[in-house]
């Protein structure tokens, strides 16, 4: 298993993060809290989708204090987006809309240039802007929701990653992140720009308030030095929330859009979604009869996955699904059939939105 | 002997410098050729302030087929502006009249702040701005020069110094400056800013030109390891030519704003640079009568040095004013006194126009 924010190979064990990251466990407490205050627990709580948490205590206790918080997310445009990296975008707008609270989005078109020797300065700034796309046409406002394109900002994020990059040296970086002498200065430098959203609230409004930041684990390394630097510069300490990763319709493994026959990105048309489903890996068995016979098991099957993380609001409905699967009374071919409506169903809607999009963009962006 | 853009320690070797930095030597051939083109030689290459560089003979080749050069020259606002530091400036003046060239001065507040654990940002930025004054004030006219001040114009410098850090390793900046495990992010990164304006004509005008940086030898490693990648980047190789430090008014090292009593301020009051002149260090004898029968040794002699670079334009009566000290003719309290005296008309002319450059300051600011 190797998980980093530039690389998630094998198969992914979360419990071993949480030991090796040093982060804690999402608690039943913890989500009846959450629950409270937002009057329901989201699907992708109730499925445990976020499994582990920094301070999302600490959040809570300040915000019953009256003090609330900020919202911190990003997308790192090295493709285009598809169904797994929107997962937490669509847990943050549920967080934004219950707690009623800014969202900071980092597009960072500098590190994907910087981190890929084949990568071009200019895609990668085109690619934040065809990405930034997906994040608007899920319904997100702008008057709560700051785009931050890492180059075309800079002038704004530059004085605060000075200070934060004073602050780290080489030595913890290195191991932090596995960097080394053939890591070129720009990668090396990178983690301070990654950490400036977690401040840049008090800059722009004079407001001293905690970042909370839904994120995969993979990103934990990079919250992990900020944290430890953030009171220092009179802060609070940048609090996660991290979520799994969403398997690829292959065997194991994220979606991954370097290898896009297993993964629906949100532009593919309805007989590419419905071939990419069709090939999907499955839990199921060689033969219809055998299948009939035995069952299948959900537990692997990637078709599995996206009902339970996205496709099946229904709990009792996913239950049946489940069961039906294990005792063999419905077939692959009827999950991928039902998949593939529904994803093509979502992706109608998400296209339109998508495009209208590029009406209102300029209104996420930070005036100055 | 410790030469380091960070550090400069101990009696200077120019000639070790010139193999270990390897570097070329000032031919007579090359100062035929610049006395040509700008129909005279200037003092500090007829005395040999400026004794080594890098493909300046390149430059002039270029530069005779049609194709001009830009200046580039810097400042690391730590502290007030001394005469040692303006000494390039002013011969980077007489370059750009001669060759009516655009010079790109960069004003690196990000630096200072990030190599001084005790520096602040906004310090470094107000002083950047009082060090522009200095500049402006030697007679820079705003049509060709554009001060470059890093984190206000960071938004203008940050594309070139992604594509410039992704082509140098931690490795390669380790051996070039020195890098530890200890040595903070920001320090590492910012090599990739000051090579900025070496390239930045060709993005603000379309015209690629090779930049050609009058700066002491202890800023040469940057220029090694920018020269590398210049190519790639589709640049010409900046070119290089290098001065000697001057003195302090101490015994040896260069003028250093750390040890304020040996260093001539920009603002010093005349009273003030009476004194730090007459407690200067010189080659003096112990008794007046001794030095009368003896003579004294010009050539350890901080206030000949200044004579010989900066206040005695003619070579005539540098001349005789060596043989005289040599002879014991003159005293050294009459050099200090003459000394004084140049200094005082100096300066007086200088803060004068410094404080009118606060109502031009804006206009050597790129606009966007």
């Amino acid at each position: 298993m190797v998980v980093t924010p530039w690389e998630v190979r094998g198969k992914v064990d979360y419990e071993r993060l949480i030991r090796e990251f040093g982060t804690q466990p999402m608690s039943n407490e913890l989500l009846q809290r959450l629950e409270r205050h937002a009057g329901g627990l989201h699907l992708q709580l109730r499925r445990r989708l976020f499994f582990s948490h920094r301070d999302l205590d600490v959040v809570l206790d300040l915000y019953e204090k009256g003090i609330k918080f900020v919202l911190y997310t990003g997308r790192g445009p090295s493709g285009p987006v598809h169904i797994g990296h929107m997962v937490p975008w669509i847990f943050t707008k549920h967080l934004q809309d219950k707690f009623d609270t800014r969202l900071y989005f980092q597009m960072t078109d500098d590190e994907k240039f910087v981190v890929d020797d084949e990568a071009n300065l200019k895609d990668t700034t085109a690619l934040g802007y065809e990405n930034a796309l997906d994040l608007i046409a899920l319904g997100f406002e702008p008057k709560n929701t700051f785009i931050i394109y890492d180059v075309q900002d800079i002038d704004m994020l530059y004085d605060i990653a000075l200070e934060v990059a004073k602050r780290i040296t080489y030595s913890t970086a290195k191991a932090a992140f596995g960097f080394q002498d053939s890591t070129n200065l720009g990668w090396v430098f990178w983690p301070a720009i990654q950490a400036v959203p977690c401040f840049i609230h008090k800059k722009l409004t004079g407001e001293n308030v905690p970042a909370l930041i839904p994120a995969a684990i993979d990103q934990d390394p990079f919250w992990r030095i900020t944290r430890d630097i953030a009171q220092k510069l009179g802060y609070y300490k940048p609090a996660q929330i991290h979520n799994r990763f969403l398997p690829g319709l292959g065997v194991g493994g994220k979606m991954s859009a370097s290898e896009p026959e297993t993964a629906i990105f949100t532009t593919d048309p309805p007989e590419v979604v419905k071939r990419k489903v069709w090939h999907a890996f499955t839990g199921g068995k060689g033969t219809v009869a055998e299948q009939k016979k035995e069952g299948a098991n959900p537990d692997v099957c990637s078709v599995y996955q996206y009902f339970l993380y996205l496709f099946e609001e229904n709990d009792k409905k996913l239950t049946e699904r489940e069961r039906q699967c294990i005792a063999g009374e419905i077939l692959c071919g009827d999950c991928k059939k039902q998949l593939t409506e529904r994803i093509n169903k979502f992706l109608a809607e998400h296209q339109q939105k998508r495009e209208k999009a590029r009406d209102t963009i300029e209104k996420y962006h930070i005036k100055r």
